[in-house]
């Protein structure tokens, strides 16, 4: 039943009791998260609960040359977690202490297995926020490990510019600090950037250092909806080209808007809408809206519907959170293909009106939805797994818009990582500099025990 | 006269011509720039006029293990530039060319040589700028490589989060291309991160992609004095909690005050000031005006005086740019050593007025200025470098500021890089972290020709 040698298998039992497990169904679980690529099995789970404990796995794993996964709300969507090795699933969500805030120097640390959602409550009463937002509830040690971003980036920036320091459990079970509390230092090699994006191949992130924000004073939610899909995205480029400091710029497409009704009950105008929000002051916040009011008019804009009521955006971006499942929702026993790509924003309506053609050909349910302001965007397809031919044609269709985002000047990935199932666009994308990464990789982790098989083509 | 193998000697001569020297004043110059550091002399001094050429010479020096050491403009300030095991110093200032400009999607690739004022002169056609200001009219390569920031990344943020992509010359001569035009990625680890700071130990960077900005449509200055030190510093840390977005927020202390108003024939008020700058609309900057003018009364700030014609302002921004010389012409003949630390901001009065405490003893004249705004701030000393019992005084006084700035969760360095004056507190600041970077140094540079001897305790 399983490739561990006896000796790792009792020594866990032993030190972690029922918190090690070689079930089936967990094992399932922790092999796949919200991918839709196949499952790769682990050979164990484990629940850790300190910095200590990942440690003393990693270190017995380093000793046996076995794979070590870190898993933390498993909604990764491009096969991050696929144990294609087999080994170790250390779950990190028991890690859930927020450990220290400051509201004088707006910074928080938390354990990696902490949700967004879980600080973002936590904070509400220091009148904080986190902004990083990526839709899915994930862990914040997960989106560190992807790089993750998602509505907010266009205001607040990524995960890259929010995270301050980490703790990390390396390959050899050593633990270190990388970073510091201060805002900025030239003191050394950046270590943070480096574990931020490295999607658990190069260590563990066990902690989290975390850039915080003042609640806004006002905030306000606008949708527009446009005749045409390159009105709506000329629109976000203006708003960008401006430095109108949105807080987020969304672009859904008429397919999505029309799913989103179904799936939850509202009756939005069926058109290419983008949706916004503003934070500020009660009068900048005006001065905001009313020049991407008048940007978007401009643009044939129609129906520019703003709400400042917490009630209203909330339903607005509850619409917009769910759109992933609303996508799925249209197909029974659907699962979610979700593909992103990114692209220096005079590039994004090229890239999308080429998408939009690719989609005309598509045999499943799919949608085009994004992070205009960044020039990222996502194509949400809903697929059935069991069906290779039709698997075959969306990642044709997949690959064109993949490679014509690099043609582009863009990336493979904006904010999704590569995992396994954007391996084979590495090398297109940075070229030799592979090469380098490899040196990293060899460098850090000999013995390639660190999520093994993601990022690095073989 | 040269240690340099003469093979290598006649290969650069044959190919370079007179772009290669062995000239003694050349050498000096390369060999100690603005630092205050003892200088170090480099074998000889190359200027390469494209990557290929920078390829071409650290291939040579890479067959041979002859150092290689990147030299800009020569601002740097903690002896990046020495060349303590001799070798090549290539000049880059000769790449100077702004490469593209892109005002749509807001960014731009610059040669590595081209000075942040050069590129500035050249966007403002553009209606864009730069917005990274560390003061001296450095090369975009070099303030890459140093991690540099200065007055407007309380705002802006620093090299880290303005660089989107580099062209480097790896210790082999290969050359990559890191990160590329999209404003965010999670395609493969963050090698541009990883170059931004690192001092060119493990690469020279021949081209720089960064991002850009609108010329902001106002910008206000204002100046304000304190009546003690801490009120200055509860000002600026009031206004960052509440997350005012000034441009610029420096603190002057009154000693600094008096030699600016000699060196630069002003009459401020000798005391202990702050100085505001502020983008945006006519109403937005009005409101930050506001908003900042009563915290400073709050807390017994006078004269809130603001400027918006661009004269009144370039004097006031004059006068901080020229505090470093303001406080060396205080002495015939000194030389400048200006040291910087940065803390979280909550520390920042208990951090200054611990390095005012200093000063009382300090032997030579000194003054404290900063970018308090991100916790950072610098002290110039106008050292006599040929007194040795002066000179450790003064080394004295700055290892109990940085080590009181470590004790406080801050860094040795906010913006100068760590080059041979700051590595002795490299591990008290990273702990076994410092392994990590010296595996990834070992990894990319296994021969130790890149700038050996910097950041990295032996």
């Amino acid at each position: 039943m399983t490739a561990l040698p006896n000796s790792v298998t009792d020594t866990l039992l032993e030190r972690f009791g029922d918190r090690f497990s070689q079930a089936l169904a967990l094992r399932q679980q922790h092999g796949q998260g919200e991918s839709y690529h196949a499952a790769a099995l682990p050979d164990a789970v484990v629940f850790a609960e300190t910095t200590e404990e990942v440690s003393v796995i990693v270190r017995l794993c380093a000793a046996h040359q076995v794979p070590v996964i870190a898993f933390g709300a498993g909604t990764s969507l491009e096969g991050h977690l696929s144990a294609v090795r087999g080994g170790i699933s250390i779950d990190l969500s028991r890690m859930e202490k927020v450990l220290r805030v400051s509201a004088e120097d707006l910074d928080c640390t938390v354990e990696a297995g902490v949700t967004r959602e879980q600080l973002n409550t936590w904070l509400r009463d220091h009148g904080l926020f986190f902004p990083i937002d990526p839709g899915a509830n994930a862990t914040l040690g997960g989106m560190a490990s992807t790089r993750a971003s998602g509505t907010n980036a266009v205001r607040y920036g990524t995960m890259r510019e929010n995270v301050l320091s980490l703790k990390v459990v390396l390959p050899s079970g050593q633990i270190i600090q990388t970073g510091g509390r201060a805002r900025k230092s030239s003191a050394g090699y950046d270590l943070t950037r480096l574990f931020v994006g490295a999607e658990g191949t190069l260590g563990i992130i066990t902690e989290v250092t975390l850039r915080l924000h003042g609640i806004p004073e006002t905030t306000a939610a606008a949708l527009c909806s446009f005749p045409t899909i390159d009105r709506a995205i000329d629109t976000a480029i203006a708003v960008i080209q401006l430095g109108i400091p949105v807080a987020r710029m969304e672009f859904m497409d008429r397919g999505l808007i029309a799913a989103v009704n179904r799936y939850a009950g509202l009756s939005l105008k069926v058109e290419d809408t983008l949706a916004f929000e503003f934070h500020g002051s009660p009068a900048y916040t005006r001065e905001q809206i009313d020049q991407v009011a008048a940007l978007a008019a401009d643009n044939g804009g129609q129906d520019f519907d703003w709400a400042t009521s917490p009630e209203e955006r909330n339903r607005l971006w509850k619409a917009r959170h769910n759109a992933f499942y609303a996508v799925v929702s249209q197909r029974p026993n659907a699962r979610g293909w979700s593909s992103d790509v990114c692209v220096p924003v005079s590039a994004l309506g090229e890239c999308i009106l080429f998408t939009r053609e690719l989609l005309v050909d598509c045999p499943v349910p799919a949608a085009i939805l994004g992070h205009v302001g960044d020039g990222n965007y996502h194509v949400v397809f809903a697929i059935d797994p069991d069906n290779p031919d039709e698997l075959a044609k969306v990642a044709a269709i997949n690959k064109k818009m993949v490679e014509k985002a690099l043609q582009l000047g863009g990336t493979s990935t904006g904010e999704h990582g590569i995992g396994t199932g954007k391996i084979d666009y590495l090398r297109q994308e940075h070229g030799d500099a592979v090469d380098l990464m490899q040196v990293i990789k060899q460098a850090i982790d000999p013995l390639d025990i660190m999520n093994p098989g993601k990022i690095l083509p073989a």
